[in-house]
């Protein structure tokens, strides 16, 4: 068994030790798990996605879907064989109802678990995760039929689905879509447009493809107001469940990408011969609130989808370094003795360290929020699941954007670990390099998660997310009374101010442009400050315990109170001087 | 003619109004040249590069070298083309005696021309590049005759070049080569090892390539003290110049490479047939001092190269965000007025004017070292002379390392500004991002530039090196008395008594392992400080001239000192503490 794809001992102290995941299974909803169940699914998916998708990762990576000459998308053997290995182990319906199949996991371990395959190959994860996704939010809100036809075949391995939102002329600008859905007699409705960047999109891998678009009905409001959500198969399904005839979906063509070329990424028209059938989601003109329920889940998943390959970049460096022999320690000139591994070089140390609390805290951040999600939905106490809903509303934009960054960061220290060798494509590193950078593009990009928390979440019910936020980070604060962690804490502390001061701040000026104008900052900065909590965090877990493990949890929390936590002083600096340079600058001087 | 490959707007500015290049012409070495014939070669330089590189830059991306069933190395056709063009407009002699052919272009323009080809394709031009880097060294260090033999026929454009330096076994620890070199009784030598990641060190594109072999001299000193450099051409030169046997060096693969794919890069052995002929170069056991005399160029070419990489990048950016709409001002929700341009958004215009203030930044950093190098080599007053080597050499880390992180994350910022299209294949901005991303990495690591600044040059000759760059700058200080320019200069001056601290401190410790464990943090912090200085000395020319060119000036300067000196505070400050958590990071915890 590989140990460069994800740690499972780090997985191990974030839900037993910190979370205490076990405590869920008190709560009627998992009642029927139990640290062996846990064991069971985390261990299963470590061996599943070693040895089904990490086998051919770098393969997918070179051999790039293809439309081949009847039409239809081609892709290595391997990808299927993967997901058939996937779905023979009933990882598809993981986290849902034991009336869809499903195992209902906890969201937390669920996320865990499938944290394996985005860490092993990201490429052929992605066709899973859309269709857990799409099978989610259908669950939610579609009617039984549809759930009958569409959902249940996804969760048995059959069908796959997608998420269709940006068109061509609309990107991040979903109020500009331009696909119609036209109501027909028979109650179903015929959809007309193009959608592009559709991952998924096209394949053989299943029967069928479930797309989930959104579309305008002619006559309903403008902008985002009038959209509504629609159920658009590749193939219909008949009544009885069987396959009928080909819907009026067609492939235009599958876009060349830098990383993640294992996924199809295609642009789709519905409706060249006359409309393509579609069957509307809960209630007209609702759409985008549906479609946006599943991308806070999606964008807390891009975050843990990063953190994955960052991880993983990782755990590739530190196995490199320390096998490498390279140079003498500093001083020790003479030729004749044996070079020493990298590791013993302390500037590899620098950027083995920095990835590790990049990474760690990624992890950190991603499985709190699962963790919330686990609060939210079966806590028995009404408070814990409002307060767990709005924490996770503030958190969202920062658990999507900050992993983003720095594990993104890490995998390119990843490869300056490796030197020459780190840029090759002998190597690894290169491809999680390459595949990370899509993570701050997709499902909203870094700079609408800023407007999104700076702008919506932070001021949203007179600050109520914030002051949440803040009185959390406190009660950490409040029990981290001894030696270096006090010494962190009052760090913490004083960050946290100055949140909240810059945050009246920019808000004082009544000036929602000036305000805006450095909301990327802003998002940088308190990403920063909730990253440091939750190394204080897992600092008080470890303690002073002993072994490796949580000296390097010591190490690392040291590491990012010392080198990055105060990257934030000169970036609340700039908030709060209210800074108009950006703002200033004409468009002609570029 | 395409607006996207560089600006000559700025190097007319940089290169005419600030470092006053047409004084250089009253120097005999420049006596023939004059504004137009400056005019005319970077005239010249851009109509080559947009026409002959440009075109293919993708092209060589998407195609790379491969061996072919006869064992040569096969290129797209474009690339020879492109070098034809380039020789024949007699630019692989610009920089060289008028005896040898050359223009005798002073390197400050001459550097400027090259940038052209650089950022246009930088695949290609690194042939012409490391031939010109070889010429350059074997001119001042070899025999007449190898002169004769080797050099005359690589600036004709027959022959090419390469750099043999690095092993399998030792990438950057020179010290522990293995190739050896025996002397024989005609007074040439066979060489036998083997050398890894040699850039173009095989292809057809001319009739020969003359490789520079680092190797050792059996009986000699160990480690770096008895390395020695050799000439070896893959084909035999008769003494009459015409073209002999084949030498005994031979292809044993291609790398596979992240970017600078249309760079051939090698795996070469030389000597499997009995031994490989070599010429000694200069004397035994000097090869490294040669060979660094050229590698501080080739890291000052490094660092142009980054900023060619990162100034297209950027302009192709600049490009997109005018001509691509996408939603709306903020507060103006109506989705039935027409979209803006992605400039007018706020976020936008601060990642754009981030790569403005990078790869403005970079490029002037280029030019300036580029100007102490017409300064040392040519000035009539011996202490000109003397102190432009001084502070050449201690800005030799900086010039090749801040351009390396700085225009990578300007490519980075080029991606984002696309959207999700800056990610795939049909724009330019994501390969620039993965060319760029050598640049760390090659002629000496960044970790590497980090121990050269702070272990050597800041501490050589009593610190001589820092004395003079500080003078140097406070001189800059003490002209900037009006207006913004004189509270950037004080910023400025603060953050030069931060650097003459820490010096002081980190080597007032006497501990050399705990003065160096922070060297790459070191070099960051003094790399911003010394562009900081750069945009001060812009915005000084700059001045009040009217026009949105001297805006942009007046507004990317007001962003670095906003922005980016500020992030210089907490650095100093770990320096100053002499933070030990990476020295003290056992190797275990990883």
């Amino acid at each position: 068994m590989s140990g460069l794809v994800l740690s499972r001992r780090d997985l191990d102290f974030l839900l037993y030790e910190w979370l205490d995941v076990l405590a869920l299974t008190e709560r009627k909803r998992f009642s029927e798990h139990s640290k062996e169940t846990f064991d069971a699914v985390l261990e299963l998916s470590e061996q599943i996605a070693v040895r089904h998708f990490a086998n051919h990762n770098k393969k997918a990576d070179a051999n790039e879907p293809y439309v081949g000459d009847d039409g239809k998308v081609v892709l290595i053997p391997e990808v299927a064989e993967a997901l058939r290995a996937f779905g023979e182990a009933g990882l598809m319906s993981g986290q849902f109802d034991d009336s869809l199949g499903g195992l209902q996991l906890p969201t937390s371990v669920s996320k865990a678990s499938l944290l394996w395959f985005q860490a092993a190959n990201t490429g052929t994860a992605t066709y899973p995760f859309l269709t857990m996704a799409n099978a989610n939010l259908l669950i939610e809100y579609a009617t039984a039929d549809l759930v009958d036809s569409y959902v249940r075949p996804m969760l048995e391995g059959r069908f796959y689905g997608t998420m269709c939102l940006s068109e061509p002329q609309a990107g991040s600008s979903l109020a500009d879509i331009t696909t119609r859905a036209e109501l027909q007699d028979d109650g179903t409705y015929r959809v007309h447009g193009t959608k592009m960047w559709i991952s998924g999109g096209d394949h053989e891998l299943g029967e069928n493809i479930v797309h989930l678009v959104l579309a305008k009905i002619p006559g309903g409001p403008a902008g985002v107001k009038g959209i509504s959500l629609f159920v658009v198969p590749k193939v219909l399904v008949d009544t009885d469940g069987t396959l009928g005839e080909r819907n009026d979906v067609s492939l235009v063509g599958l876009n060349h990408k830098m990383g993640y070329r294992g996924t199809t990424n295609t642009l789709l028209n519905f409706g060249e011969k006359g409309g393509a059938v579609g069957y509307l989601v809960g209630e007209q003109h609702k759409g985008l609130a549906y479609m946006f329920k599943m991308m806070n889940e999606a964008r807390i998943g891009v975050g843990l989808g990063a953190t994955a390959l960052g991880y993983t970049g990782y755990l590739h460096s530190v196995d490199y370094a320390t096998q490498r022999t390279q140079g003498r320690p500093l001083g020790h000139k003479d030729p004749t003795t044996a070079q020493i591994p990298l590791v013993e070089h302390v500037d590899v140390r620098r950027m083995l360290l920095a990835q590790k609390a990049y990474v760690e805290g990624g992890l950190a951040l991603g499985l709190y929020c699962s963790h919330l999600v686990d609060e939210q939905t079966t806590s028995e106490d009404e408070t814990v699941r409002t307060n767990a809903g709005v924490l996770l509303d503030v958190l969202t934009p920062i658990a999507k954007s900050w992993p983003s960054q720095w594990c993104l960061e890490a995998n390119s220290l990843a490869i300056q670990v490796h030197g020459g060798y780190g840029y090759t494509r002998d190597y690894n590193v290169e491809q999680f390099y390459r595949d990370n950078r899509l993570n701050p593009i997709h499902e909203g990009t870094h700079g609408i998660q800023g407007l999104d928390l700076l702008g919506r979440k932070v001021v949203a019910d007179n600050g109520a997310g914030l002051a949440l936020l803040v009185s959390t980070i406190q009660e950490t604060v409040s029990r981290a009374t001894d030696g270096v962690a006090a010494e962190y804490a009052e760090a913490l502390s004083l960050a946290v101010q100055r949140v909240v001061g810059v945050t009246s701040t920019l808000w004082g000026t009544g000036d929602p442009a000036l305000a805006l104008a450095n909301s990327s900052v802003y998002l940088e900065a308190v990403g920063h400050v909730v990253v440091a909590w939750l190394w204080l965090e897992q600092l008080l877990v470890a303690g002073d315990k002993e072994g490796a493990f949580y000296e390097g949890k010591r190490t690392a929390a040291r590491y990012f109170f010392v080198y990055e936590l105060p990257k934030t002083d000169p970036q609340f600096d700039l908030l709060g001087n209210l800074d108009r340079t950006t703002l200033d600058a004409d468009v002609s001087i570029f």
